[in-house]
């Protein structure tokens, strides 16, 4: 229990509102009116008719002011050797992501997002002067497969923590948010989540994450298989999921998004642990569902199952797996297209074109 | 025949090189080394990859000119009712083109890239102060139902012009180069280039355009089986098919896909339209298919299929079917993240992060 900010989640959940249906039915007829043959932009009207929804605007602003939240945190399980790179790689992507070298400052950068790096519990001493923020719930989990990957405390902290962290971009001006994330293991915990929640087999939803070979991917599923014999999580209890089988930077991007849905501010979601954080967030706030975006489908193949239960569908598809939130930005571009279309297009009156011949 | 520049058409095709494939090993071997698993950026890698085959150089500068090529003409077929809009919209959306209130106007705003509009043949009086390119061959074709859509001279004609449209852009500068196109009816002529170069059928190659009803859709296929039956083009014969069904626009479109890879320009593909142009381009320079990168998968089913004939996976899914060059300025903030990441990357060496362990 948070002695300052009892009930801090639940305060968050409550505040998600729906969807704008005034300023959604306001977009759909605006789209309807625009010169090009009805429906011919697919997706981009969708979006457009969505961020309405969203910001309760039917010509919603541009999406000036964005970001990337990338959070960090380090895995008990993964010194079981679930991952094809060393434990110590979070800390060091840590130090490459304040440099500016990660494949996020690359994508960030080319279309205008900041990077906002946090560390949720990384299993180091980041020093000061990386320009981190500091959320750290404990220098890593504890290995799930030995018992909870965290106490109930822990998970309820490390949810506040995304929370406060979205506060904090907030008030620096936010109109849209990209989830990112950096653990190694992270995908055994995102495997744990997913097929707890969903219901799915771990076989099912259990990739090679970094790269695996075919020995390690089983001992991965055997892995996450003995993490949930031996919590069995409630699968409607969200912070009971993540208490067993963790990891902070998950809880943390739940309380990303909650806190997001809860200021109207859309969410851009990267991939498979993005993902299982959303599958967090709607239970804690069935709501937030409404104000999620899946960017892309991830190479990894619980993302495409995970995406279903929350009855997403991905922009892209390129193949990625990476994190980080480079799947996420990559979504930037489009919201902005399908925004110029739909505040910057003539109607059919003002261009003078005919409409179309009866059938 | 022109007399003034005769072979214009076969002096470019033999222009066009092979990509560069020490270029491309080059970055390949840098992908492998940048701080992120090897693959993980997915498409993004073969994008940067293929640039650096294109252009020559192992690390391809910002594709910062960029432009879209708006070919417009008119269809003899459209006044057989086989689109959902009459044939007069065609010179009213090169009006609502040069008034900058097109979807590809917004759309190409997001991206930065240039608006450039062809008359390459629309069946009106397009006055001049409209910033437009005069290539007019006829206004409009003929009906490819009754005969041939053109001469063999102005099938000539057509793909002259796009060469000579594309060779005053790289003039003003030019990185890579955007399909586009109008023209009522012109989802016709391309289903009848494709049935006829892929060899499919035309019911499988023929869809709903701008949005037509069942029975026109019948309409729309028994009248390119007609204009195949009483035509009988020559499927190696690039400007015999394009003769056989048209249209103007479809030839200058080849002309700039020839011109464009003859300079080592990158070509992003638009739809349906722009994939029938490419499939001439290919008849008359197989080599033209290394420049070609196929931006989306547009609604019309013949597009797909069109595609596998060409070897070329579209980077988007978007349930786009408007054209303009739409679709393939979309893909441009694709090729600028994958060029970010290729060239703004830190390496494991430089960045001092541990490599895979041994699996």
């Amino acid at each position: 229990m948070n002695w300052e900010q009892p009930q801090m989640i639940e305060r968050s959940a409550a505040q998600v509102g729906a969807l704008d249906e005034q300023a959604m039915a306001a977009a759909r007829a605006r789209q309807a009116s625009l010169t090009k043959p009805p429906g011919s932009l697919g997706r981009l009207e969708e979006l457009a008719i969505w961020l309405a929804g969203v910001t309760g605007r039917p010509i919603p602003p541009p999406l000036s002011r964005r970001a990337v939240l990338v959070l960090a945190a380090d895995h008990g399980v993964a010194t079981r050797g679930v991952s094809a790179y060393p434990r110590e790689v979070t800390a060091q992507m840590v130090y490459n992501f304040a440099a500016g070298g990660a494949a996020i400052n690359a994508l960030a950068g080319s279309v205008g997002a900041r990077v906002v790096v946090a560390d949720l519990g990384v299993a180091a001493d980041l020093s000061a002067g990386l320009g981190l923020r500091h959320h750290s719930v404990a220098p890593g989990t504890a290995d799930m497969a030995s018992g909870p990957a965290m106490t109930p405390a822990q998970a309820r902290r490390s949810v506040e923590a995304g929370l406060a962290l979205l506060e904090a971009e907030v008030a620096r001006g936010l109109d849209v948010v990209c989830t990112g994330e950096m653990g190694i293991g992270n995908t055994t915990a995102a495997a744990a989540i997913t097929a707890t929640i969903t219901g799915s087999a771990v076989e099912a939803v259990t990739g090679r994450g970094t790269g695996v070979d075919d020995a390690r991917l089983q001992h991965k599923i055997d892995t996450i298989k003995r993490a949930l014999e031996r919590n069995r999580p409630d699968p409607t209890d969200a912070l009971a999921v993540l208490a067993a089988v963790g990891g902070f930077e998950i809880g943390g991007l739940a309380g990303v998004i909650l806190g997001a849905a809860a200021r109207r501010i859309p969410v851009v979601l990267d991939g498979y642990i993005a993902g299982a954080a959303a599958l967090l967030a709607v239970i804690l706030c069935p709501a937030a569902r409404a104000y999620l975006l899946a960017a892309h489908r991830s190479v990894e193949p619980g993302h495409a199952r995970l995406l279903d239960h929350l009855r997403l569908t991905p922009l892209l598809d390129l193949h990625l797996r990476l994190g980080e939130g480079t799947g996420a930005v990559l979504a930037l571009p489009l919201l902005d297209a399908a925004l110029a279309a739909h505040a910057g297009m003539a109607t059919f009156e003002s261009a003078g074109i005919a409409g179309k011949t009866a059938d």
